[in-house]
């Protein structure tokens, strides 16, 4: 192998492709980053056996070959030294990395070793705007379970039928849905379950990309083709649970209030309930004299440590209604809701209330009241 | 006690003291800070025994009184909530702080078990300017002994003497030496040894303080006095070594160099030399034919994962040389370096090389090289 490339673009593909890889693992060469090129370019693959990104780098190719270097000293060289380009070129297991200024002689371990990512390019299911799966995956992502007590609930839900693709992630206390448009879609329905993992950095690797995702789909797995960035990921096998019938319709009551007050509010309640397992009380007082307004009162209680009310003016309908909530489900929602207000909405005191932004209703978040 | 102050203010207080308190103390206690009110004034106190502060803020007493509270639930609920102003008052050991929206009560233990920090203010010794202390310390500080092996070594030693006041810090390996001008001083010259622990957190004070630092000392503590922030620490007991000695006085080479540029190739060197406990090679070429002129090459090897070596041009004198240092040992230094030239200045394989910006001879750092 003998190349040229910016040193900057190739930061960029080490940055991005050595997050995925494991400071130790039981594989040790998966401890490496793989650069092999193709078809005048150089390509920089990593994979975890689950989870693989390769991302392509212009280069000047002039003798076609492939290495894998060790991950970490290779993204630290390359991404201290201050050069413009730099060459690489290999002899036997050791690459040669020369710039102006820098050089350094790294040993590489034989690629035939290295784990194959799959290409499924040609099972072409739909693609979206980059934009609007940023902004999904940010507003989804977070509610999948942490453990894998569940398997299909440690991933987020993709069904992608006609012109709509719905998102959903739940860990069976609260759920988000997100619907996006498709901007173009084969014929047939499709729906799978991503890891998350994959999908939080797939979040990542959208910020240094172009303005569409295309997604392809075999069976297998699910490729996110990001134009020179491909991230192919493992499927989670199993049923997704049948969510919809959870998310309430009918409500006693509603309110409509300021996002940074709501998360104050709930954030000094929360201080107070690190004995309750983060248990805070929803006080809603519609005022009786005066139609649509009333007083939010946000209560956090710990026996040995005190207590907390806060009292906030809010726009309020319906009646007046008392519920227990997990703080961090309703911390954890607010800053990825893109409006100012928010409508919280109650279906009484053991039934999941909903939370939305007062415009578009495209994303949707509920949670299940804890009993007090 | 019954008292209003403005929360802003009660909430630097708060950040400030609670930051010396541990999260868990043999001594529970000690997980407070005490409220007392203090001639019309409140004052937070914190302390852990080795080192205390003592926090003013003005604040309305209308019934004067003192209670120790939770330093983490009071910093925190303080910090979170947005108040103009909070009453604060206690009934018991019960404390309610109360805004607008916001109101708590928390639980509070009586102060008569909460310890004393000593006020010295009468042992006068000297003051000096706010921003040449802040400086001083961020350029010594970071060179004690970061273990306890010899203890007067994990402290920073401050020597007065009429105008001057020497600050300086050594591990043994490595030595910082700062000279400032005292704005006000006694006639009689005092040395003392300071643990490294006070001194950064007096680093951190300083950031939100006036312009002159006044210095107390009674043969066991020290006083460094903010104005409206006090903060007493115990003294390291021992002789300080004398340093001065090591500090080199004749050199074989001398080079400028760029402060950035010489971070970056020590950086880049240092992640070859993990194999090497940090050591890395530097060598120095003056050019024969161009009188003044040089190169720096700087190398770092690791038998298991390659090299690297850097080459820059500098401005050099004296004869070629090759010596090998801890990269750390420069890395640290360089940020704290005003200057954005640097001048390294060696004595040959086996002694101490000075390390100095091309301004102000007032700031001296020594490191001792390593057997290649």
């Amino acid at each position: 192998m003998k190349i040229t490339c910016v040193q900057e673009n190739l930061q960029k593909a080490l940055a991005h492709t050595s997050r995925i890889i494991p400071s130790r693992s039981s594989l040790p060469i998966l401890e490496n980053v793989l650069f092999s090129t193709d078809q005048g370019r150089l390509k920089v693959s990593a994979t975890d056996l689950e989870l693989g990104i390769n991302y392509w780098v212009g280069a000047k190719i002039e003798e076609d070959g492939s290495l894998a270097l060790p991950s970490r000293l290779t993204t630290e060289f390359i991404s201290n030294i201050k050069e413009d380009k730099v060459s690489i070129k290999s002899q036997g297991v050791d690459v040669s990395i020369e710039g102006e200024k820098y050089n350094a002689t790294i040993k590489g371990i034989e690629s035939e070793d290295y784990p194959l990512i799959p290409d499924i390019t040609k099972d072409f299911i739909f693609s979206v705007s980059t934009k609007d799966l940023q902004t999904a995956i940010s507003q989804v992502a977070f509610s999948s379970a942490a453990d894998n007590a569940r398997p299909v609930l440690s991933g987020v839900y993709f069904s992608f039928d006609k012109d709509t693709l719905k998102m959903a992630a739940t860990d069976s206390y609260r759920l988000a849905e997100k619907t996006i448009k498709v901007v173009k879609g084969e014929k047939v329905a499709k729906n799978f379950i991503v890891p998350s993992r994959a999908i939080m950095e797939l979040g990542k690797l959208l910020k240094d990309s172009g303005d569409k995702v295309e997604v392809c789909f075999d069976g297998n797995q699910v490729l996110f083709s990001l134009g020179s960035i491909h991230l192919v990921s493992r499927l989670i096998d199993g049923q997704y649970p049948n969510y919809t019938q959870i998310i309430p319709t009918d409500f006693e009551s509603e309110i409509e209030v300021d996002k940074e007050e709501l998360f104050t509010v709930c954030k000094v309640a929360s201080l107070f309930a690190r004995e309750s397992a983060n248990s805070i009380k929803i006080n809603i007082k519609p005022d009786k004299n005066k139609e649509g307004v009333g007083i939010l009162a946000i209560t956090g209680q710990g026996n040995q440590i005190g207590e907390s009310t806060s009292k906030i003016t809010v726009k309020a309908l319906g009646k007046e209604l008392e519920v227990s909530f997990n703080a961090k489900y309703i911390l954890d929602v607010l800053p990825n809701i893109l409006e100012k207000k928010i409508k919280l909405k109650l279906a009484g005191k053991i039934n999941p209330c909903l939370i939305q932004g007062d415009g578009k209703q495209d994303y949707t978040y509920v949670i299940m009241p804890l009993r007090a």
